[in-house]
């Protein structure tokens, strides 16, 4: 993921140059820093003291993402952190009253989706008044297969987080609450899993999130309203008639999918960045999505809906 | 609906003679009557004892059709009853039991998704194992305005049974438990309701019923395996390129989208009914989706998930 | 095509009763006979003279159509003869003025698209003003293989006659020239074709016809007017996600994507008949289409524009 | 057109700076440089000869396209010309010449479909071998309204002209007569046109170019081979289910439909031009379809064939 933003970052986007590139394997950083004109640094404090580094994408291990992005708050430096932004509340709350006692909003958690050209015509669908008041959200998520370090509570915190947060965005209130079923039974790794959500003004949100599909990468939506509905669609660039089949490709990755999300979003927050304000999910949104997440765990283990309380925003 | 099953009967379906039409108000049953070459009878059991008649379509008010059917039973007569079967269980175990008193087998509930050609496809892409194993089921039922006399238990027993039944017959096995949500709130209507259906085997069904969808009669569904989907597609004649849209038109209403479910029903039936057997669903069927919707009923009150309880199958 | 006929008469179609079935193959003859119950006939004229026929399809090879509607038209018999009417422009000629010398309409030509619900959903956007003035006409007519007796020639008298009519209906004006080219070169089959045709009005249709396509029966048409246009959709049921494809089925055949075309054809025919009258294509719009593909076929030779030349009608 | 490529070169492609705009508005090219960091140049000649540019694009009115491009030749500089390279012949044919005089390739030309995803993807279907031998090649060009000053030559050498570079690049391959024809009579307009192509191997292509089709820009192409097609789709981010319609919006524009493969165009041909390359169309390309537009608009005044003769390359 580092290497993608890295490449997007030095030939996408304006108005930003890849200087410093940090890697546990530093044959990597060097790789991905050449392509760059950057340099390798040798460690992440190396990256984020740098004199001629003025804002960090973070893309390291999620175990790594609370401690470095409280790093970087300290330097006073704006961060791009890819979801989660910390592995537990706890971390996630720290950041939060970091960020605050800078006076500043430096912290922008990488939930692409907000850019995807796809999501934000399902917006302004919604807010353009297309389809009258909001009722419903169908979310469908599926990925070819799961890596193999997966694990259950995993695909909430990973991959449905997404989902949290688009339901969030899209429609612009709060989760309340959060039920997690699946259909697997016995041992292993409990996918597929089936989601409901309710919003506070009441509407309610499904979501299937399967890490195991097979047939490849597929996001789907359709936000169901009073007067219509609004449905995702992916993208296709051609379809081929053989052997008795009309077939579109379907992507094979979240690459391929999110491309353009991912650069939107690389050069919305480096302009954003530049003038003080991040363009995105905020560190608060980065913290309600793991908040949501960590009572969609707990749903998962006991089959119970659980509810979702959010303190005061700081 | 009456009149529809008539004039399919008596123009695509072959093996079979309207001969007696009965509606509460006679000059109706007269035009009808005359369109078939039948008579009109003067009561419903006028119809039930006439000599020329050998089997009875039920479409009469859903409080009639438990009644008409044990007259039929009484009779000996081979039953094409609407769903539902009754209006409550202990009405349906009577149908049950007089039925098992003949010894025969005479009640087909009016299922007729069964026979449309798209879930028929879904049902053979699941067992010919092009999916793989089942997982997960979503449907989506929307009409474009509810009745006037619609009421929300109504919407589960008069529409989202009709999901209840698929969901039993493409996965092959009980459900047993439902969960009705509504995003709705205060008074009036409770719609769109959303569903939750554990099935026997672990597999869960998400099911959407929306009855003032408002742009359309919309059925949809996808069937997620381990080794891909299969989703029913909407039946579209034509697309239209006009002011800046690729446009297909959605079907007005039920019969536009299920007609040749209709039709298919009845040819079947008739074919049947001449064999001393049925084609589509059963007495049982049709009680056991009566008990479904009871409990979704219940659990649409209060909002938990309610266990369904099968007692043992005469 | 004869064996279809008769189990759609029997089964799907009201007001007639298949009495008489003649076959070359007598023992073909006395097994589709059985089906619909009824008698084999030891010849096309017995069938013809039969006391207990009133009207008659011909499904018979092409070379006897003429013959035999001839034979039907000097009993007064209302006759269904499936396309083409005749093989060369005297014999439908003939058969032209045969029927005159009736005094009545009894001749009804097989170009069952014009029965097609997509197709009249095309008619219908184009006469309710849905696209503005016709201007252009796609059309594709696509084989999977084509049959070992298929000739270069017969690929235009035989299926882009489809075609011809289908300009001319769907138009409401007739065809004054036709050019047809192919990219074929050397020995064997000339195919695919391409044809162009200018309509009195100056519309211009170009349509493809490829009998050796491969992947499936595959009939597209758009039709391009001054405000919109609009196109066939080809009937799906379901579509299957799996192996990074998300695809539709093709239809294998002509009786898959026509079938509903072929029984409202049937049906509208019955009527018709029994009201002395046809419900299709005339006997003088067979006549046309077979001199448009004569010159379809003057024009695969040279590879020149030839201009069709009408009669006036009689 | 040249603000658009301001904009993507300055924001979306790196290697490259903007440094110097033209145009004979000096307030607006002071309003497009200044958005890039550039300056604004006082005449064409100035941008040409100043020692920051390194390449040049040209996006000037068709008549100056030769002109420039012979200047950038003379300074020895590497050209992006928007199509058409030349408006005549004898233009182009001097240019060839003059970049021959240089020993390198500088000249690129603005077929911009050559690095649309959709084409690409089309082009590797056939290389790939999963459509067979190439036949048929299907094009439709539409723009939702002619500019004001459109012509009727004006559509084949602005318009059709994309569709004559798509089918030799795709094809691979020479074409050898070009016929044009149209349904429009009497003054005014010749739109729509419908051209047929033959190429040297013997495939056809059939082109469709409306620039008055009212409802969008809308481009489309299917490419028929022995064993299957492969179809461009459009891009389709949402579609909306409302009042009766499942519809999805079609672009309003080139720059809508076409972003994406402009960006990469300007990409692409930055890094060949540092790298002494072109990376697209090369001036050989630019000429031969100015010279079979020449015969398209030969043909589309008599409406006969016109076969298309090339020189032999320098």
């Amino acid at each position: 993921m580092g290497a993608a933003h890295v490449r997007t970052l030095s030939t996408l986007v304006s108005g930003a140059e890849v200087t410093r590139v940090y890697d546990l394997d530093p044959d990597r950083a060097a790789a991905v820093a050449v392509t760059a004109g950057a340099s390798p640094a040798p460690s992440e404090s190396a990256v984020i003291e740098s004199p001629d580094v003025d804002a960090v994408v973070i893309a390291a291990p999620d175990p790594l993402h609370a401690e470095l992005t409280l790093a970087c708050l300290k330097r006073g430096l704006p961060v791009l952190c890819e979801k989660p932004l910390a592995t537990n509340a706890e971390d996630a709350r720290q950041i939060l009253e970091a960020e605050a006692a800078t006076g500043r909003t430096l912290v922008q958690v990488g939930f692409m989706r907000r850019f995807d050209p796809g999501y934000l015509g399902m917006r302004r669908a919604l807010t353009d008044g297309d389809i009258g008041e909001p009722r419903l959200l169908h979310c469908v998520h599926r990925n070819p297969s799961a890596h193999p370090t997966a694990t259950s509570d995993g695909i909430v915190r990973n991959s449905m987080v997404h989902e949290l947060d688009v339901a969030r965005w899209l429609l612009g209130e709060e989760i309340v609450s959060i039920e997690v079923r699946s259909p697997h039974r016995g041992e292993g790794l409990v996918d597929p899993q089936l989601a409901t959500l309710e919003m506070a003004s009441g509407v309610l949100v499904s979501i299937e999130v399967f890490v195991n599909a097979g047939y490849g990468y597929d996001v789907r939506s359709e936000l169901v309203g009073t007067a219509g509905t609004v449905s995702l669609e992916p993208p296709v660039l051609t379809s081929m008639r053989q052997a008795g089949r009309d077939a579109e490709t379907v992507a094979p990755n979240f690459v391929a999918r999110f491309g353009e999300a991912y650069r939107a979003q690389l050069a919305a927050w480096v302009d954003a960045a530049a003038a003080g304000r991040v363009a995105g999910a905020t560190a608060w949104d980065g913290y309600v999505a793991g908040l949501v997440a960590d009572a969609g765990v707990a749903s998962l283990r006991t089959g119970e809906r659980v509810p979702v309380e959010l303190p005061a925003k700081p």
